[in-house]
């Protein structure tokens, strides 16, 4: 069994105490040990702030972009052995790739953009330069500059590698030493990155840190200068969100929370058509990919109410197919959940809806997988007939192969019903119909992060409802937890501090290049 | 005694029960009465978002800047009224033409931004097209839409005009119906500008409403399409972010607090230098401007500990000059405090600092002011020589015509002493040496929302650093409230959600005009 340590203060550190045991999600065996006991976090606070801040700051956008590009390449050099780790929390090998491969061309596409399209600079500038006086010797200009502090990333246990890079790739690019807090279900793969790049040599000292078990006491020694980026559970985001050192010192806070994300198909859309069976696909692909453990899978599928039959039909046949088991089985196109408390979770969200849906295609109770030990659960496809009174399928996440069917009557029900779900972080219409897409569009906008308009044109060449672009904005308003992450440049603005400078204008164009 | 009654659900409403009573802050006669009680606030927001939300939404940004500048028109003609009724609270005709001139100025600014630089559309687009795919039917493109909910505004005191009106205005730009709650001292002229607003006809119904008195159970009907823009106390500040249904809706909360803003004498300025004059001239101009009661006043005021003495005696001469008593008065250059709480809370500040700090100029004492019943304190300077073990000096702001000398031993603690702020609003740098300043502004700016960067060619065009212009934004880290307003455009986002749409480029572009 591995013993999962922390990397603080330029040392690996064993916990003391009781740890937890991780089980191999496909089989139920303990592969892992982990605890975070012992750490002195306030330490570890002050190495990122004293040792990793300063080695960032006094290289330019693109020497730091040259230093996510050789981990990028470390990686990728154990990108074999990664993928293969990813089963033990479950996934498959498509799965491992959206991981593995996405967490390191996410690192990839940042380490491009810093070196293509960033100064050789410390300073982002901001837009222009603003007269203030009539002589023209007095001006203003806003620049961007890296806050002192330590990114602190708490992580999901679904993306134990592409959560953890797409994070910590803007945050050092944008001069900010961070300390990653992997969930504990699948922490070993992230527990194993971190140790390829400490041990490579190619991370500054103090840049990279590592919390392999719970963050205890951390919150209490933040200051103005620290972020906190959190993906995870709604309840817990409220902690820290009210955590009182957070309160008091306005320390930045970016969380990523539950999404009751919506597919809604337009009343146009015919069965047999191709927008309809590319719509089908996208509900099928986020209901089983990752086992449905994304934050950006669809859990609401909203239809026009005549065509419900027709969609019950299709959407069965479709995961009738779904073979779930060991993902390292020929054949199995859907592996376990990653733990026993994450499919006891899922089984008690299905009993919450159904207090208001009806199962239509799946049973949530079956057990006869192989191997006997693994998480498993397939597909479970509901339908709700009175959405509109309904409260439990807009608002409670269930985090797996889960998806409820939502009718409705008429386009503005179809609005009404989409904003139920009270902010999310991604949203999908299918429909050849451009009034009905602008109407639809411009109801759903300001509750989502991110929405795709698709058409038969847009969906053969698309990147998929619940894949997270690096170009891109990912979070969402409300439920979603109001923050927001990537976004090309725009993700660096979430470490640095945007400052107005006054002053004449040739020493504030010296003070850009400083 | 004049009423002031609340502008809700588009009727002028008589608050209930017992009322609180303004008194003139020059006479300390009672000038108005004040009760928010009955009022329904949950039946308000639904005005807001029912009726006023739909009304500015579907006007273009132009259109809106329409609005923008007809409430300008309309109030400009009452102007002479507006900064009359300043006196109230005890503005001087500088400080009325700062608050009452500044906030339609700033209105005007967002009307001809609107007008000039924002598309005829109702979505705003950020930045370029992302393509997505080889063929280059499916693309990325971030744009802005309005929220849909309500912007609460929630002012203080010393700017019942320019607080509105710099918060209102980017708000309804952007498509935000609005609720103003002024902080009860100075109410009744946002009364009365409002009360002009509403009658003129010139701003849409449910666009504009009007809490006169407290806002009671306002917060907990709040949504995630709501904004709240707070400037205040951090302790109302540190409330307002953890009411639970701000907390589980993550409603957007923009604060401005407490801020200890600094002003940094450079080693090189000596004394009778055009420099020295201006950075004494600034200093002695933010104790007194509106009796020292802005947030972006200057409370900590660096200088070369071998500079103390002569800094101490030029700013007792230049302080010994200013004649505080009834603005109206031919002469008189300072005006009293809003209220006695605020002069009470003020000497019991000074207090405070006097544990790490002598005065050095100005008795808080000091009784024997004309009128007799107003609340008049003279100007006070304190003189810190220890200020690396102080902490008062750097956490109490007191909200006075009160600063404090802080000695500083070499450019190192200077900069150390400035972040000991906690985060601030602005602070400025006086200084002829360029490596200094380069030094200094990196060292500040991370703990700063704007830096005044100041040498003899532009501090005689300078707008001066407590003035706070529309072009650049206005916020601060940490003690600051983490907030950020104004900026030109920039200040619309704060009130839009941004989102991702992908799909294919001619039907995102098309989006883009609905």
């Amino acid at each position: 069994m591995v013993t999962l340590e922390s990397y603080a203060c330029g040392e690996w550190r064993r916990g003391r105490g009781n740890s937890r045991v991780l089980r191999h999600a496909v089989t139920g065996e303990p592969i892992a040990e982990i605890s975070s006991e012992g750490l002195d976090f306030g330490a570890m606070l002050r190495w990122g702030r004293e040792r990793g801040g300063p080695a960032l700051r006094k290289m330019t956008f693109p020497e730091r972009a040259a230093v996510l590009k050789k981990m990028a390449g470390v990686l990728n050099e154990h990108i074999e052995e990664l993928r293969e780790m990813a089963t033990s929390y479950g996934a498959t090998a498509k799965d491992a790739r959206l991981d593995v491969d996405g967490g390191i061309g996410t690192l990839a596409f940042y380490a491009s953009l810093g070196a293509k399209q960033l100064p050789e600079a410390r300073i982002l500038a901001d837009g222009d330069v603003s007269p203030l006086s009539k002589e023209g010797n007095f001006v203003g200009r806003h620049v961007y500059v890296p806050l002192e502090g330590v990114a602190v990333q708490i992580n999901a246990y679904n993306f134990p590698s592409w959560g953890m890079l797409e994070k910590l790739a803007p945050a050092l690019l944008a001069g900010m030493p961070s300390l990653v807090k992997p969930a504990t279900p699948s922490a070993w793969l992230t527990f194993r990155m971190v140790q390829i790049l400490i041990a490579s040599g190619v991370v500054p000292e103090g840049v990279l840190q590592l919390v392999s078990g719970s963050v205890s006491d951390l919150f209490s020694h933040l200051t103005c200068q620290d972020v906190v980026s959190f993906t995870g559970s709604a309840s817990t985001g409220e902690k820290i969100r009210t955590h009182p050192a957070i309160v008091r010192n306005a320390v930045r806070v970016n969380i990523e929370a539950d999404s009751l994300n919506c597919i809604l198909l337009g009343p146009d859309v015919a069965p047999g058509s191709p927008t309809f069976e590319h719509f089908k696909n996208e509900v099928v692909s986020e209901m089983t990919v990752k086992a449905g453990q994304k934050c950006t899978a669809i859990r609401r599928v909203l239809i026009p109410e005549e065509r419900a039959q027709d969609v019950i039909r299709e959407l069965r046949q479709s995961l009738a197919a779904i073979r779930v088991g060991d993902p390292r089985t020929e054949g199995v196109i859907m592996g376990p959940l990653v733990d026993e408390d994450a499919l006891a979770s899922a089984r008690q969200g299905i009993e919450k809806l159904e207090a208001e849906a009806a199962i239509v295609s799946g049973d949530p109770g079956r057990k006869d997988f192989e191997p006997k030990g693994g998480f498993f659960m397939e597909p479970v496809l509901l339908h709700c007939r009175d959405p509109k009174r309904a409260t439990a399928i807009h608002e409670v996440e269930v985090f797996g192969p889960v998806a409820t069917l939502v009718s409705y009557r008429g386009p503005e029900e179809a609005i009404e019903l989409a904003r139920k779900g009270g902010g999310s972080l991604v949203g999908s219409i299918y429909s050849e119909d451009e009034d009905f897409v602008a109407r639809a569009t411009l109801g759903l906008a300001p509750y989502h992060g991110r929405l795709m308009v698709m058409n038969a044109k847009s969906a053969p060449e698309s990147t998929g409802h619940g894949v997270v672009m690096p170009h891109l904005v990912h979070g969402g308003p409300g439920r979603a937890g109001g923050g927001e992450e990537l976004g090309g440049v725009r993700s660096l603005h979430h470490y640095m501090q945007r400052v107005a400078l006054q002053g004449d204008p040739e020493r504030l164009e010296r003070l850009l290049s400083t």
